[in-house]
């Protein structure tokens, strides 16, 4: 039976971005699980917004070049209120800029420096049971894509496994742990389009008819989203009542919503869900195993980069100076940026959709707080700052 | 009959204002009819803040000078969150003040100014009805407190005539107009005590125990309130509760409430209401009349205030220009200003109460709110300019 010091489950980018701090940063081997093929991971689209934290990880761990090469680096955004676009100028308000560069290039380039650094990944290969997390070693038993059966053994293992992660509940079964939840109103029917960019910079859009997102893939593909009921399937959305509805949320005179061939439909729900706390002995969870947010903030794939950048520095110090005072406090670190982000993206969120059932006032309330916000530079910024992100924690070892 | 070209119900801060800025900017004469006594009017204690524009209003037009004199000007206030206080410095964020000058100073300061002008004010006298406000001229019908009944034509009536005022049911049964109201989970015990100060800077205390305000009167005599239940009775806080519940709301090793005897115990409701639009014909609401704000954000004064600053050159451009552009648009200039006072009042409001029954996201989310707000200096610009207030619109006649 063999051992490596860091167990990892899931090569998302929790678990990937984990495995390459540990080792660029420290040294410090481990091994990743992951149930897909390589190929389905590096091909299932999933987030698209980078913070200035997690670009600048990138660039310090020598992951960056083909981000720096091929993302689109974003200025600003812009909100719209029925028609009336607001531009944020994040990097003149913040500072800062965002990437958009979607989440499966981010874990083609953690995957292939880390294949081209002999490190293990196991794809196809899932993790099945997990033991002595409190005791003095972890045993992780898991199966390959032969049927296969094994375990190996660690002292201290990451539950990367996403938002259905079932070691979660080893942690939200200790008394006193909590596992809070929203859940919205709302959510988004998101379509891909053969088309040519509408505008470079992201349009979010209020609207009475509902909100809408405007974003870009590629020059010629465009990534659309619109506020639709949770229950709504593919089925009720022809393309004639996407264009329609598209059309009366986000085009004006001087700017028309540019459309195309729909390749993709599909509805993303919204949920907040937050893990507190997030480790039990050996045992600790990143990224949607610990908690979901919404997408509107764009934080999702970003709060899991920030987890592993504070557990990262604990374990190192952990297994190389058999000190566990930074590992002890990983949840104490992780989960206030994790409730600012809960806030964010449920304040965007509310301040941008439209809640059908909403009385008068708080529909009207809502509007004028996004007036407020936009309307001033103070709210700009407010927004600008939590829209960029925290810079990451970064720990002495 | 007599005649007069603006007849004004109730001697509040909207009534009061509205009379002096027809005299004193237009030289348009007008008529108050408040149904209480002087003595009453000046001896009733309400609200405490003046913005920086109702300040700048009342210098202008010449009846600044006691509160020049008399005010507690404020560069600044505190947020506290369980004990740990934030300095939002007003004047350094936002190169605005705050005056604290009791409600009943500043009627004082406008009552006298215009008995001294030789203007009417009608005290002891309630108008009991108003009619012709869609024809060509109003009549008031008024009883005189030996029971006379008289009547008085007019070019226009202006409703300040409060919450409870009769006239807004005249405008909100026109087709298509709006009586919108929240109602809050929550309320404010409020007492006065003599004491000597807190501390100078008012302090907003958010706490697990709930919410708290201290506030100071004068260096002998303090306001302080707890958040309490809507429905709660003043015999269900005897003192030591009070003390009991402040001290673990607001106090810390380097503040402590300051204790003495408590001269006055009362319970304010916390309500929101818009009424959309404010006008019909010949008739306008302004002040609570129109609208009401909970005392969080310390606007009630403040938007009366408001709605007259843009009444005034409406009404004085129909009488002086017979031009009635600028009055048709009273509601469409005012209703925008009330929403962005209601957001500020509703958001400081939930974001600094406790809701008993509020599941554990939103109670963390909530704080997680504050924490962003006060740790950033974005923030803090953006809760400071709402707090100090908007600019009072001004107008061409
Ligand atoms: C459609 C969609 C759009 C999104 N858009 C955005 C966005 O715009 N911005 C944003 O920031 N976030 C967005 N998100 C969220 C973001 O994608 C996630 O927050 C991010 O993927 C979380 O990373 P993770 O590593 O924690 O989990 P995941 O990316 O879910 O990775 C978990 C991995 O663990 C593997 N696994 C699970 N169980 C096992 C097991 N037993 N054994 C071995 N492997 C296992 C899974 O196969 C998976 O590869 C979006 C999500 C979705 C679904
Ligand atoms: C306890 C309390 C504390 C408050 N604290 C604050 C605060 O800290 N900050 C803040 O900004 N606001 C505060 N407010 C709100 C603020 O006092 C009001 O918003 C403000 O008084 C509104 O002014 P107004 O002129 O519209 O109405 P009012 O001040 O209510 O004046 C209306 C007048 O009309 C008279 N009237 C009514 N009907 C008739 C009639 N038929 N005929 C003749 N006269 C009539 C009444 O007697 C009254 O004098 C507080 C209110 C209360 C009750």
């Amino acid at each position: 039976m063999s051992h490596t010091p860091v167990a990892i489950i899931g090569a998302g980018p929790a678990g990937l971005t984990l495995a390459h701090l540990l080792h660029v940063r420290y040294g410090i081997e481990s091994v990743i699980f992951e149930s897909r093929s390589r190929a389905d991971v590096e091909e299932t689209v999933r987030a698209g917004v980078l913070e200035q934290g997690t670009m600048n990880l990138m660039r310090e761990t020598g992951v960056g070049e083909r981000m720096d090469a091929e993302a689109d680096i974003d200025d600003a955004i812009e909100l719209a209120i029925d028609g009336q676009r607001t531009r944020i100028d994040l990097a003149g308000l913040t500072g800062h800029h965002m990437a958009v560069y979607p989440q499966h290039e981010y874990l083609k380039d953690f995957i292939a420096a880390r294949l081209d650094a002999g490190q293990t990944i196991f794809f196809e290969t899932e993790v099945t049971d997990v033991t002595g997390y409190d005791d003095d070693q972890v045993t992780v038993s898991y199966t390959t894509n032969d049927g296969q059966q094994h375990t190996l053994t660690a002292d201290y293992v990451m539950a990367g496994d996403g938002s259905a992660s079932p070691r979660r509940k080893l942690v939200t079964e200790l008394p006193g742990a909590v596992r809070a939840k929203h859940e919205y109103p709302y959510a988004w029917f998101g379509i891909l389009v053969n088309a040519p960019q509408t505008q470079k910079e992201l349009i979010y859009a209020h609207s009475e008819h509902g909100f809408a997102l405007i974003s870009t893939r590629t020059p010629q593909i465009q990534r659309y989203y619109l506020q639709c009921n949770p229950d709504d399937t593919v089925d009720m959305w022809s393309d004639e009542r996407i264009w329609d509805e598209l059309h009366k949320r986000v085009s004006t005179d001087d700017l028309r919503v540019s459309e195309g061939e729909i390749f993709d439909k599909a509805v993303l729900r919204f949920r907040s869900a937050v893990t507190d706390p997030m480790q039990r002995g050996r045992l600790f969870l990143a990224g949607d195993a610990a908690h979901t947010v919404p997408p509107t903030g764009a934080k999702g794939l970003n709060l899991a980069v920030a987890d592993v950048a504070a557990l990262a520095p604990g374990l190192a110090r952990a297994i190389k100076k058999n000190n566990r005072d930074l590992l002890d406090q990983y949840s104490a670190l992780a989960v206030p940026r994790v409730w600012k982000a809960q806030h964010f993206s449920y304040w965007m969120s509310s301040m941008l959709h439209t809640v059908p059932e909403q009385d008068y006032f708080q529909t009207q309330r809502s509007r004028a707080e996004l007036r407020s916000v936009l309307s001033t530079e103070a709210g700009r910024t407010y927004l600008a700052q939590q829209y960029v992100g925290l810079d990451l924690p970064k720990f002495e070892v």
